[in-house]
């Protein structure tokens, strides 16, 4: 409330005050705290073994920098927004703690490079963690599958019902999107795992830094070649969040699959109580509110995509404060797409399909089709083919008749074509059984699909 | 930091633990608390005068929601997560503080029509907030026009010298865009100043309600029509946002034109102290640290507007939880939004222009057309006067001369039409005081602008 | 086919094709072609009247334009790609036509105040025409909202039935939306609605014309008052873009109602023939292209808005090259919002309500909340009602049964305060009756705001 | 013209013309007619070897596609927009060419998995130009490097002389940003390049395909192993737009610099001629066209991203007509991209560094700061070094001079620390050159880059 006022319609206010308060960083980028101190270090123990300076003087650093690792781990750090950003936060602690020495631990280093430093080494742990967290969805999904093998149910195009499947051919489907969705994250990851510490405020470092060193203890694979880039460079960082948000945009489409399949009029799945509201006295009312906020998120991720793009558009060469607004973003994107993958494991592993409902759903007319395409496997063109079918379908929707109660006698009054075997077509399992080839939803190919992705997971 | 643990690439912590911290809103939405409460005040109060509840428990409810109000204020009271939003924080304490009584506070509405009641509350107050922000940054370009009439500098297309113009100018053209900004947001205005209270869930409700008496209280000018509309629309709020980005955009393009002015090879202007950042030993380096900042937060409003549009893509009628997504986009574009207006204003107010520069750059090659339009006046055709001028400059470039050197004798070699007040053309004020058509640079309709603009702007 | 050939892997042809190729606008801006010549013409007649030109150049030059108009109109006018853009085209084609002459046309006129004259003479007219479209839209839905008043439906929150309202509440409720994008459209159109011509290239002009005159024949009501602004701000354009975006959010979500209404799960409407496609042999599917079409367009006006918005970010005073690139995004929202919007029309003209399945949907445990409000209204605390209405269905959920199903006895076993009147709220009908106050859902109410409506459509 | 007439403000067309108009998209996937016709060859083929229809009729079909194929590169195909898309053009012309057989070619296909294959086969070869034409920037930009190594120039934060720089690690900086861009494209291709053609309508085929055969036939590496997710999942394709909009984002931040290098007042660098246009009587104007349209259309491919993020948001599984608009955000992005990439290589190539004036600007204060890391490594503490530098600069500041002035005996009188080589720091290019640590712009660092990359890029 405070701040409102002080943004108010008239500003009284002084000027430094203002600038405090609008160029601060501190409020968001303290997430970076720990990630800053590990680079603090390990840059420490390189001056120190290159003697850049005295050795005694990194230990001292590095210990006084222990000491605010476990007072910020234990919340005992106060932040001062006055110092500006983490950076300048923990510094000031430094030489607080151990006098002027801890002013040498900026030797050979810029701002420029310790920011970005501190939040790759950031993005390239929460990149893992994601890339865990899909596997764990992966894994929910493939469990699933397995669990529905048998189950049969209309897949929608157009949400209109199509064609027959097994459930479990629709959370194989998913698995494969995430499973993309992760690779993405893995082909990112060789890029956010570069380090830029040693390129100084733009044009590299006069001092004999061993960046071999720093990258080891840092666990980066690779040193990044040019300063320029090192320090002005946001492209990596831009490709998370769209990868973000592409992995997003998967979650929103089963987060509509799922809320459509809850509704009392498709009741299609009973979702896990934990993950939805209900009413005491509306039993039948089950809110996805988990789901629905998964969907709802999206446009905040795409938002934070958008914003990253916006800022560097148009930018000139090399570090400008804009870059300032990097982090933001990124937090929430990071924050938002790990709560929707648990969410949607969650719900994965919690739902409970409602088998009967499903497969009341996945025959009659949706049939039509596969009658269609019996008859072309009998040496019919296609387009007669639909003819005969078509006029069967006249005949018994003019008697409100479903498909399913046809008798050969009666298929056979439209071709002689027809035989025993016809028959079969009316039952929703036969026909998805029938999609035998590659990538369809017979049973046999299913469960092909499922020991591939056994084998292929990465934690079995 | 905790969170992060909390959301690791293995998540350990029970569901409730998750959904809690996934699906709660009390972290941002605290700052709807007091707006809140007003909107509670009015309800008690109208339900009290209605006889829909007795009046001295209204007088309860009004007397323990300004107790919430006050400990709020004066920063007393303990929001709990737990609690999931502001208004369940809200209703919590009052049942607390007076009894049973408390629970009645909500007969007659629902959370749906209760919580965007205080979001356009809200919005209302900020928007007349930016409104008023706007009015002086107005305020600070026409102050600094009328000092500027006097200074003449290239206009730029495709960042090349053109035209040269007056500065004063310069600051009324984006006096106009800021005032369309303005235009917008109170056009906005009549869109989110109706209230959606008394609404019910989606349906109305069937308590005899006296809207009338509430809108007027909370200082509502309309109340809205449709139940579904009043609580499942956002419209009106994507509107604020995308007025936010428009304007943002227009600030972006003034922050780009100063920062290149403050470079050292522009050198235009010299921006005030307390805006930038400098260095005690490059004294030269001036940062436009506001200004980048202003340039950069221009991403995180498109962002905000994404983020929103993208929620209500495609989404069903009426309230979905998605919705909840709506607070933040807008909490961030408004602080962002008048931060950089501020301080734009801050900057506008401060900058000194460095008027010898500006002029030196204004003449040469520049004056060229009005030299070409000199000869098309005298009824030599256009293509024709350009092809003299162009022959002019050849011989001028040819011994290494700038335009302003030529002489009368040596113009009348390419034209008889040069006369003696063709060389009032080789001073770009004079130029400049040429174009006097409405709209143009010259002095007098310049004067005119200042004037117009002292008069209408609403406060002299 | 071609076009990608010269551009693929390996570029060969020479620069100067390539020039061409990239930076030419022909082939989008000659929409603007006809906009140019009236703009033309207007200035033409303006610069014989001022003398500026001899009057027989002034009329010469209009006869010439009037010619190319016609020829453009009947297909016949030829347009080159190596003449660049739409203006250069007509005036090579005006100078060919009537010799030297031609080239007066362009005395006191720039091009870039001329493109931007012509593009706003346009988005005047199709603003017009969009809201023309919208007017049009709105009636549609009040004639349909007239004709639905007693069918009473579900009202979903969370795709969850919620409570029972009747048809005509929806179709009203969204006529309010639309109604809010004129609005928006109109205020736009203030903006858009005045004359850049006579701004010149960026500083206003040295000849003296009469911009009222050429304003009143193009009918501006607004001049432009700087020259600088007139050239480089797309502020209005982009609020036009903006405006369309919301528009589309607003049908996006129609368009997912009755994409969900027209499942054979729900089945609560019947779409028009001709705007959904069938299929011969399944006489259940109903694919809703149109709606799906209008649902998925939206992302392309969201990115139209977009690309506009990322354009001017950062972008200096005054003209930029980039800003040719302002065109085609909104001939691309332009061309798509009217078609959306007439789409719906003729969606919601067409669409047939299945009453008897909305009934039937609209009762149940959905009345449950309504059940305890009648006690509230007896005099009973919200919370213990709810506690008594909780008992209620448990026992009926207990036996198997619907609310509808229990007795007078049985309620009064739960709790005395229940008499013979509770009964009505086993009834949708009347509970949907009971929400009378403002806004609500009762149908006082609606013929209400039915009546309001047929006296405020702009024609009846 | 007349396309706006049929949509104007009242419509009065019929609801058919409307519907085609507006469901319509041969207008724009013809782009896909020679990959459509390669995917039913291999098709058709398929079905013939299989069995599934007769050779001959396999063989009838092929040739009748192969005629077809090259009417459509001769120009001679009419296509009708009443048969609605590329396929079913072809389709039909295939019929009237080869009679009833023609029929045969869809067994075993629907139009889901026929649509998409062509698109994946599309965007697979556009992917690889577009990796091709990165190829050729990067060795510009290398081949540039090489002739600029001994350029010195300063390089700039917040548009701030910073440090001195050699120009060569400038370019070599972007050959990084442009190598990342090809890295994500190849990394795309990997998910691009898989074959969803034999996935049926959505369920998979109920005949006999033999995938692996069209895949070795199309040149797919993999086959898709979900029906589901092949027809209906659309994010390696937005994986492409948002690789896309980065690469974008890339290129128009050096288009910045070339823009503001190529101003008057930097005057860094000579644009080709051919990329830039002029005035006849204006010869310092050379306005960079080609870099502003560069910058300026990275928003239609920001909006191009938006689009597809915005269709694919909350759409359920699986096909949706929504999907049709896939393919122009698409093709708009493949165009702009490419003609964007050969535009700046074509600038790297032309443009002409002004050595003069980079070396003028790289000196001065901007060397301060190594000044002061002298002092540093002479064993001053830090914040020393730079109280002791404050005061030279103020000396300095106060006598109007530059740094370089300066001689021995007076850097003495601030710190003994001074010794002969301190006046090396006057030197720009030896200042570079200190800057050894890899990635910095030392010469010897810039050799061995300019080596590394020889022998990396792809063609030598």
């Amino acid at each position: 409330m405070e701040k409102k006022k002080l943004w108010g319609g008239r500003f009284s206010e002084g000027t430094d005050e203002f600038v405090e308060e609008f160029t601060e960083s501190i409020s968001f980028d303290k997430e970076l705290a720990l990630y800053d101190i590990k680079g603090s270090i390990a840059h420490a123990r390189m001056l120190g073994k290159q003697g850049i300076i005295p050795k005694e003087d990194s230990e001292k650093i590095i210990k006084g920098l222990e000491e605010i690792k476990k007072e910020i781990e234990e919340g005992k750090f106060e932040w001062k927004k006055e110092l500006e950003d983490v950076h300048m936060n923990i510094e000031k602690a430094l030489i607080e703690k151990i006098g002027d020495t801890g002013g040498k631990l900026h030797t050979g280093r810029s701002r420029n490079d310790q920011v970005i430093t501190a939040f790759r080494l950031y993005l390239k742990e929460e990149t893992n963690n994601i890339i865990n967290l899909l596997e764990e969805l992966k894994k929910a999904l493939l469990k699933k599958a397995e669990e529905t093998v048998d189950i049969v149910m209309p897949a929608y195009t157009h949400l209109q019902r199509a064609q027959p499947i097994r459930l479990a051919h629709y959370f194989l489907a998913y698995l494969e999107m995430y499973n993309r969705d992760q690779e993405r994250f893995k082909d990112n990851l060789r890029r956010i795992d570069q380090m830029p510490l040693g390129s100084g405020a733009l044009a590299g470092v006069d001092f004999p830094l061993d960046r071999e060193m720093t990258a080891k203890e840092l666990g980066f694979s690779k040193i990044m070649r040019n300063s320029l880039d090192a320090t002005a460079s946001r492209d990596a960082i831009i490709e998370f969040l769209s990868n973000s948000a592409i992995c997003m945009s998967n979650l929103s489409r089963q987060s509509e699959d799922l809320i459509i399949w809850n509704s009392t009029e498709f009741s299609f799945v009973e979702l896990p109580d934990k993950l939805t509201t209900g009413s005491s006295i509306m039993p039948q009312k089950k809110n996805p509110d988990v789901l629905e906020l998964i969907r709802g998120k999206t446009g905040r991720v795409y938002g934070d995509l958008i914003a990253l793009l916006t800022i560097v558009k148009g930018l000139p060469m090399a570090y400008n404060r804009d870059l300032q607004e990097d982090k933001e973003p990124v937090f929430d994107a990071v924050k938002t797409l790990k709560g929707s993958i648990i969410g949607m494991t969650k719900i994965i592993e919690g739902l409970k399909p409602k088998k009967e409902n499903m497969e009341k759903s996945a025959g009659g007319f949706a049939l039509a089709t596969d009658l269609a395409n019996y008859l072309v496997n009998k040496g019919l063109p296609f387009r007669q083919a639909h003819h005969v079918v078509g006029q069967i379908v006249g005949y018994l929707t003019a008697q409100n008749r479903e498909l399913e109660s046809i008798t050969l006698e009666e298929l056979k009054k439209f071709s002689e074509l027809f035989e025993e075997d016809a028959l079969n077509i009316l039952n929703p399992k036969y026909v998805a059984d029938a999609r035998k080839t590659f990538g369809g939803t017979a049973k046999e190919r299913i469960l092909e699909q499922i020991a591939f992705w056994k084998e292929n997971l990465t934690e079995k």
